[in-house]
């Protein structure tokens, strides 16, 4: 008798892999469900295994072209980066995930879903997070914070000999001592600041940049509505105009420079720091060319607003709250900003970095007239010793009533 | 009859040593000052030039350690940077600068200031509001905001004339179609957006990464108080302690590699858009590693509260409110957050680009071993079960309410 | 030989009347404009003075309607209230005049509009910044910053001796020794501080609370996307459903128990303080009453990010910004917010204070079972253990490292 | 053998003497701990009460002092007030009760304390965090969150046959559905919705305003450092210099007249809705108070960015996070942007209302000559000319790209 079926989000791995048959040896049914959100994996392979260890039905998800369209881009519009640094390439994935593992649980009418993710991190709450909202019925099973669960599986070894008890293939490969997460947008991995620097190998979607190309790769990138609408490489003609195909030649073009590698320490939001190493190429390229395409045609005070929104959206996707009213209300406030964000950005790609070289657009509010130190125009400089004046109103009270005297503060 | 004495900010360059004599022309006695905050100029010449057209006093005055202690080292805790990629170094150089200024003024009982900025940029701005703030009574002779002035003078071809009519030495390299401003932390150059993309010659601060060195310099850098207070390069065991000569280093470090380059288009206060091409290369440094140290050592939410008063800072600064009651009031909350930002950072300096290797820190917040996924340590998984519960209170009655069911969004 | 044709602000006033006068003797054409925004005035005979003075054309607009839809009641959605107390009745009612006096001037071909605003005040700057962004080609003629003008007219006593020379009729009763400014949502007037408390015959708008009635009004508020589509008193039955209607009648119950005054000091956008006394009958149940239906049926994240725009847009407005790319874009989200605020609120108004007494909303997020202490319902307190040690975690890394032990701070 | 000592927060009621009982039963020695906020309690009793049900020891501590001082006062620097209406009598005595809590478990060697809140409320909440931010190592023991305990007793019915099987007094009023917080500060009470409106009875701080004085207090409040140091009430000359005292005159004084009482619905941080009745008779006067002698005394800009950091207060401190790094900094912050917060406010207390009179201050920035209409003094209305040009740039700007024409919004 079944206690009901869970949807599991299966990655192929051993730890998925035990927890599938932990699953199924404690009464449920279980759904395998394995989302292709662009990380390298053998899809097949992984289809068979979770048919071998016995999973009631399998699911294999192609979420790459909805992952860029609803995920990638609206992060780009936000410019969403993370206490300043990280831009999120797993905070946003994990809703995309999640997002399907609940479609696939209502239509198989399952009533529970599970996952891999630890005690201790974010990817719970964030896959947790979007289930309850989508689902809000789920029950969630997350083994790695059940106590027979965590205290049977104490270490990688105890999941090794569960393994190979119970026929699930095991990696013949030493497991790293960090843990990876990979997919279209980065590769991250969480590795202890007692390793006091990243081993070279640790990096594998972006080349060293001590060891990329000579020569930059310079493309223009078109936006419109805050989004690529297409990509082309001035060097040699390629250009890309669907928007998966755009983010994967960033990617390719990033990655083949080295751009997007960065080291920090970062703020989880259960309230404890780690390290982590990410590599994102195609979206730091994104960041930049946005970033100026945006300043370029955005009003300077709309900016203003809309980059304080852009750090709330931040906050709101890596702390796991994708799907909530807030974040469809910030969504939606950054999306009518990029209506006029619009035009073209050249940039050349090197050595790490990613530098602007110039941009164009019909939407753009530089003026060259009005900004010329040789055409007066439709400006009267007489008007900006009023506007200072009129500014140091405040300042010059301050400074009678503070008594201070032009000493040095 | 004098109708006063009035201080110059006088750069020994055409456009001021015509303000120069143009002042006396109008019947002022002209007391010359020339801050020197770490451009390339040579002091002695501009000295004698200005003593030739009749200054009756000279101030050369050497700014560049309180400029490094008193404006750069509180935009490094701040993290100060506009609209998410310009670094001030213009912005808080005119403060320092007009500070001084207002200082001599007091002191030689002048009852006027002038500058040779021009009637559309920011810094008529800075210096005006750092002028009223500091001395409110002070009158300000903005020549190229006087249309007998601006009228007199309507390209450089009529300064030119004017500078040969009164003996004052002309230059004699044409001008760039760009203005430029250089000092210890920048050099900024500002062109028109229909130069498609900025001359190579045009960079003087740093390195084309092209030509930079093939090996990287590895850097220590050491934080108290949120400010550097010693850097060793680990390559050759050069090491700087002073804060003047922290950001000497940081500066030929930066050069070398070609690190601080930026081509942007940016908001002045004024309301209009105007392209800027910056060199920063030891502010760049600085400021990467800064945000590493801060996230290291600093509670999240109290980083979160002062990420948005270093943008408020920013905005402020690049505004000219240096010193007003406001930028008081943010920088001393700044000051305070700071005062747990200490510890080291290692960091590689290679081809344009700043990568931070690791940190350590006696006042940081990392746990390994309750970030560990090995060790469960004093904390309970399953807390995070009713966290992640608590958090969907809200999130599952909305869903109730608005009856949408997994609908994609 | 005509300068060309001017749109005047006329209020039928002396001052207006002295401009008008004087604009003809400067050699323009003036066409008069009066709008009725709901200030107790005899419009006919203002319209007949205008005649009398040589005004070209008369224009009496009806604006009432749409001061209220599309003024107050973005207003209302967004609880703007400037520094935490002044709603803002002047403020609102600038851009809706100066709106129509541009229209005016476009359908007229006037390339020239002007007002009786001095030049210390906010008002010259919200007209003016409205006549800007919507006719940016426009000539503004302020009077009262023309030399030629505030130096002929240093007081009222000039300005009578002008009347009298011209023919103006002049206001038989010593004019008050302080501003007014009245329309349909507030009467304010500007006093100096040294006058220690505000006179009671200063207020016209409410009755003094202590002369108002012993017995309350109690009406039931009916709201649909953040406004008022309804209200009824439920003493008598009486019911309004137009919006003109609507805040007209909460005005008359307002007024009739003294509701809405204040007496602040408060920052003009210039930078000086200065002292307000303000009516806001009506306007104060409406704030009361919308924030008590909006934290009713907004998720509580949400209305966190409201509350910001909304202080933002409030400060756009105060500054005269009405009409500007970010107030724009302020009031899109602010209105997208409101979708969900509806229902009903009953209120009681008594001796100058508004008491919500209930309300009621289909699209309440209040649920009674799950805030119940009687039943557990879909909650588990449990969790609660769970949620409140994850957010523990920070706070006791905190104390390990401060090393604090219970010390009072 | 005992399970070890807890301190119980024990308020001398029904439900924390069961609790009291049950943690005996369980095998706990227990301190009960009764703290005097100022509840209207007979403490002689309730130390009878606790040693009658075999406390081992018992504290009565008066915390009134400090409650004033060391919370209530930084909350009136912060105009603390959530969600624009709910003062926060109870968040600000929680982490006031839990600190003296901790230092008699450290004091007394207690490794557990314990308390009578709710499992789905906000109190919990901050008595915890309160704990464990100053005694990280304390287990706590939350009755209504043990299944054990909750299941036992599922309603008062429950606790009642357990009182009386125990020798627990029981009260013999029978309760009121709804809860009741008392402090010093205010009275508190939730009800459900359902209730349409609260009953009249249920008000016991302040008399209900159709019933209060129809003469009005008139005080004079003075403050320095943005608290008050100061009440004198100008009627009867009755003066107050002590901070209990004052805030003690101030409620009684509100009392009187009927201020401060609220029917609101609230977001707890759980995530629910719920309501609340508060009376908060003297924090109504302080806040009205404060509000004026700060806006009176304060840079406008510095006022803007303080109002900020008090929403942040306020969230905070609703949520329970008084001691949290960032709470920390954000009073530290309050408390220097209050350095000149020093003056006089005169106000009027009449029927339920504050009425703001007048104020004066020797840091007034409030400058007569400057903002007369009648006196020019050192302003040029001319820059207004300027300050409106400039700023009307960006807008111009904007309108020539976005061709609209004066069509309506």
């Amino acid at each position: 008798m079944s206690k009901g079926t869970v949807v599991l989000a299966y990655s192929g791995g051993l730890d998925t892999s035990c927890i599938l048959v932990w699953l199924k040896e404690q009464g449920y049914d279980v759904i395998a469900y394995l989302a292709n959100i662009g990380q390298d994996e053998d899809f097949e392979a992984a289809r068979k295994k979770a048919e071998s260890l016995g999973a009631k039905k399998i699911f294999i998800e192609d979420l790459r072209k909805e992952f860029v369209e609803d995920f990638i881009w609206p992060s780009v519009q936000a410019n969403a980066v993370y206490e300043d640094r990280y831009l999120m390439g797993t905070a946003i994935a994990r809703p995309c995930i999640a997002r399907r593992q609940v479609e696939i649980a209502r239509k198989e009418g399952a009533q529970f879903v599970s996952h891999g993710a630890t005690g201790k991190g974010n990817d719970q709450i964030r896959f947790e997070l979007t289930c309850y909202a989508l689902y809000p019925e789920v029950k969630i099973i997350a083994p790695w914070r059940i106590p027979e669960f965590y205290n049977r599986f104490r270490g990688r070894k105890d999941l090794m000999e569960y393994a190979q008890k119970f026929g699930i293939p095991v990696p013949v490969t030493p497991k790293a001592p960090w843990s990876m997460d990979a997919n279209l947008m980065h590769i991250s991995q969480t590795i202890v600041l007692s390793i006091s620097q990243a081993p070279p190998d640790l990096y594998l979607m972006t080349k060293n940049p001590a060891d990329s190309p000579n020569e930059p790769d310079v493309l223009e990138m078109e936006f419109r509505n805050g989004v690529p609408i297409k990509v082309t490489n001035e060097t040699n003609g390629i250009s890309k105009n669907a928007p998966l195909e755009i983010f994967s030649y960033l990617n390719e073009i990033g990655g083949k420079h080295g751009v997007g590698r960065i080291d920090i320490v970062e703020n989880r939001f259960i309230g404890m720091k780690s390290r982590g190493i990410y590599e994102t190429p195609g979206g730091t390229i994104l960041l930049k060319a946005h970033l100026d395409i945006e300043t370029f045609t955005m009003d300077k005070e709309v900016r203003r607003i809309k980059q304080g929104l852009g750090i709330k959206f931040s906050e709101l996707v890596y702390n796991g709250f994708w799907y909530s009213p807030e974040c469809d209300f910030v969504r939606h406030c950054i999306a009518k900003s990029q209506e006029n964000v619009e035009g073209k950005v050249q940039l050349s790609v090197f050595k790490g970095q990613v530098y602007i070289l110039g941009r164009e657009s019909p939407k753009s509010l530089y003026n060259e007239e009005l900004v010329s130190m040789d055409v007066q125009g439709d400006y009267d400089p007489c008007d900006a010793s009023g506007f200072i004046r009129i500014n140091a109103v405040r300042l010059r009270e301050h400074h009678r009533l503070q008594g201070f005297s032009g000493k040095k503060q």
